[in-house]
């Protein structure tokens, strides 16, 4: 008898606090850590909710594209400005959104630009329990180089990034293996720096003794040629031509790498996946460690030649498809691939996904 | 009697081409230069105008902060774009601006974003004449690397851009002089290489042989912590401190540097031309070229030993202050300085004239 009096009272006390978890939003909001200097707007709350302040005195409707299904609506306050809170809190990490003005698109002039979309998109950081690993702290920094490399194939200078590891300079005879980085559909050469935050991923994985030091180069895959929808109609052929035949001897020139197929990796986010799993099956004797995050999946009947793969790593956020990815892997063991999978919890097809997924990659690299 | 009938048909004719000068727009606008990839406006003609375009069809005012006094104001087209064109021709080079629409500051969506005004605004770049110099060309190229150096003093990681110059990487043994270059008030440590294009600049003296190759240093000048109309209150210390006893100690040890103070210069851009001012005389045993680049000038006076200074270089746009520039030098050359002046033709406060300055600038230096 007491269990049934107990029951209906434990259901009422979870479903009160279900209902105030919907709606009591706790007020301690501070600005996003991507907001340009000195704006205090956009701003984020401890459980994860954002609030706007657009400046538009005249406007007659401000909207924000993050939050629930149709985004936030902003509604003006007395002084003129527009305000509003989403309607759910945000999965942690970093998101691209932008605001529609009386009908036109434009960016949060509070919030830093990242290039997404195939445009300039404004980006917020929602903190994460883990962010640790992707934080500036005090431990010896590698650089992230701007190279311009010549490209006959395209009659162009094309430009990417080159993370090398702190030691670089100062040890100057030691050579490194590389790891060739591909950005996602409407991002570029960017996106893994700024968004991704690679760089930072790599020196506290050094300073923690964690990973030997590797190189990391990110250019444009070319992935935006090609409408979001018509994806398919993808042609790998140019930027695989740039990638294999033109940026790798460039990279090989000119930085102190170990110019051997053991010694590269190519990995790939979203799009970028899909461009390393062709680039790889196609070109299996210049890189041995193959990574795809939230970006499809190797089968075992796809690869020539077995022992020319060191590693197999697939990933993606638990809001994807974690079951494709772990059955993809656990068919790729049986067939006698050494591959790991890796699901990012309560992630979806986002940054935190593939911040997660690099610190998760980088130490299985280049054994 | 001839000459009389003349004198006034020419002056008809003049006055006639000087009101078509004045009304007459080639319709020849092609997009600008630093569009965001795919984006068809702003567009900039030959002559130097600008025609923009936005979508905001429930807007009631749109304008942009570029033109002639009180910038562009757009009209609304039947397809419920705003469209419209400056009243006059702007100067060649780079600018940034914004727009106001419903009262409200925002980016042109189809414009890239460059820091200046202390936040990301909108930039178009006018074709200039002389442009040759500072295109991307078909030449080897340095790299532009972020580097995070750390600051005892202002207890954070600062970040810097460090130009390379090609053959960095080849020729392991060469050593080089270094360039420490300031950004404007409102600006960042990322303008000399996106608005100002140093690296291409350098790129294409040094292809041409018309420099020795030597390294630039560009960081944050902490010149936006004061406010635009306070600057005198600016306080130099601090930043003097992160640069002479962190960031150049920093980049000695990082990298190959002729760690001299005879291979070693400071330039900076208006105000980064005060701080260049300040701490070069503050410092005569640390830098050896100086250069303030529409940021003032120096007295013979202010400078305590003569024999430390190598080169003084003072240079501004033609429709700043070029006679006090001119005099300046002058002065300073009675006063047995090796000193050169450089007026940029029909330019003012802006990167143009900064590029070209850079240019004149670089030949001189290291001597």
């Amino acid at each position: 008898m007491k269990k049934n009096i107990i029951a209906p009272i434990v259901l009422l006390i979870l479903f009160g606090s279900f209902c105030s978890a919907q709606t009591s939003i706790t007020e301690d909001f501070k600005p996003s850590t991507l907001n340009q200097p000195g704006k205090d707007y956009p701003q984020v709350n401890s459980q994860g909710y954002v609030r706007f302040r657009i400046e538009a005195p005249l406007a007659q409707t401000v909207t924000v594209t993050l939050g629930g299904k149709g985004g936030t609506k902003l509604t003006k306050a007395e002084d003129g400005s527009w305000t509003g809170t989403t309607d759910i809190a945000m999965d942690e990490g970093f998101h691209y959104y932008h605001l529609t003005v009386d009908g036109g698109v434009f960016n949060d002039p509070g919030a830093l630009n990242f290039y997404g979309s195939v445009r300039w998109e404004s980006g917020i950081e929602i903190p994460a329990h883990d962010q640790d690993f992707y934080e500036l702290k005090n431990v010896p920094h590698g650089n992230v180089q701007q190279i311009l490399f010549p490209s006959k194939s395209t009659g162009t200078s094309r430009r990417a990034f080159v993370y090398t590891p702190p030691n670089y300079y100062k040890d100057q005879s030691e050579r490194y293996p590389v790891l060739y980085l591909q950005h996602g559909w409407g991002e570029d050469e960017t996106a893994w720096s700024n968004q991704g935050h690679a760089n930072l991923i790599m020196d506290n994985l050094i300073a923690e003794g964690k990973i030997k030091p590797f190189i990391i180069v990110m250019t444009y895959g070319m992935t935006n040629e090609v409408k979001f929808g018509k994806i398919k109609e993808f042609d790998i052929t140019p930027f695989q031509t740039v990638l294999v035949d033109e940026l790798i001897p460039y990279v090989d020139a000119s930085f102190r790498t170990i110019a051997t197929q053991t010694s590269r990796a190519m990995a790939g986010l979203s799009m970028g996946g899909m461009e390393t799993h062709t680039i790889t099956l196609n070109k299996p004797d210049v890189f041995a460690y193959w990574a795809l995050l939230s970006g499809g999946i190797y089968k075992a009947d796809e690869i020539k030649d077995k022992s020319k793969v060191k590693l197999i790593f697939i990933s993606c956020g638990s809001r994807e498809n974690p079951d494709g990815v772990k059955k993809s892997v656990e068919d790729l063991k049986s067939a006698g691939f050494n591959a790991v999978s890796y699901v990012s919890e309560n992630t979806a097809h986002e940054f935190l996904t593939w911040r997660r997924s690099l610190y998760q990659l980088a130490p299985l690299l280049f054994k």
